[in-house]
């Protein structure tokens, strides 16, 4: 599913569908990470003028889910707080390459990646959530992580040759594999 | 105006009207930190859920500002790019106190003052700029800049008691003040 190369295990729809509160809250931080990750990717490359509308269009996204998130969150007894980092995104950066273009074709296939991620996960919280509420949430938001995603490979490939980035992206997308095996087992959207 | 503690010079005034195309990408780097900022707020300071709607709003309205910079810019020639840090915000940031609640009191006035400085330079671009749809475009964002350094002002009064918020602002314009005398004469918004 969406090029993701391992499948989430009952282990963690049981941690999420016990643990509303601590989901919501980290998909609030995890929605108000992605707008301002797309801000920073205009900044670091203020000259790349094709990434302009999507960056802006994904941020804007991303904010209203972020609001949508918070609205729901005192409903199941969610409160804001500061988050211990679970080392997903900092590992998946990790294997960025450093020299242009590979990263910024990276960066774009990280953020991919993870909207891919959330995107199967969105999927099983909307199935099986115990809350019938929930379960709509997630099925309304499952759309627009997959357009992300589409969205990231399809600008990802306006750098390189269309065969590279896919190679690339199997590359990636077995890393991420590995990451999500090595993290601890937080109530988190993405462990 | 604006509890600003100088007028800009005329020097500013000229160097901005005869630099239209970097003042336009000075102008958008502007609106994408400043809505990224917004968002920080809120990573920074997760456990204040009255900061959650008004930095929402603010980075929504930032962002449609950010567009619309970005759409006027080709018509003037002008091409985003990098820049190098004017040091305007970085100076205005080590004014900040480092305990709780001066911490948040200062960067939401910091971020007040950035606004009112905006505010007071796009009104004289309103009125003195001698392209008429630019001067247009600057009037129609002054309400906004206006309305965003009084929603900072008013969020830090609810951290303090209102009389030493009002101490505390003019304290910081004073530094505001000195800071933007420092800047080297660079064609930005803020120098």
């Amino acid at each position: 599913m969406l090029c993701l190369r391992s499948q989430t295990q009952d282990a963690w729809l049981e941690r999420a569908c016990s643990h509303t509160a601590e989901i919501l809250v980290d998909h609030a931080h995890c929605e108000r990470k992605a707008a301002t990750q797309a801000l920073t990717m205009l900044a670091r490359f203020p000259d790349k003028p094709e990434l302009v509308a999507p960056m802006i269009a994904l941020a804007r996204e991303e904010l209203e889910h972020f609001e949508l998130v918070m609205t729901a969150l005192p409903r199941y007894g969610g409160v804001m707080e500061a988050q211990v980092n679970s080392g997903y995104q900092t590992e998946l950066h990790a294997a960025v390459r450093k020299e242009m273009p590979g990263k910024l074709i990276d960066l774009l296939l990280v953020a991919g990646l993870i909207e891919a991620r959330s995107c199967e996960r969105f999927k099983l919280l909307s199935e099986h959530h115990p809350d019938a509420d929930l379960r709509a949430f997630f099925r309304s938001l499952l759309e627009s992580e997959a357009r992300h995603h589409a969205t990231f490979v399809r600008l990802a490939e306006g750098f390189a040759d269309r065969d590279s980035v896919r190679q690339r992206l199997g590359e990636l997308a077995d890393h991420e594999r590995a990451v999500l095996e090595r993290m601890p087992p937080l109530p988190r959207i993405h462990t």
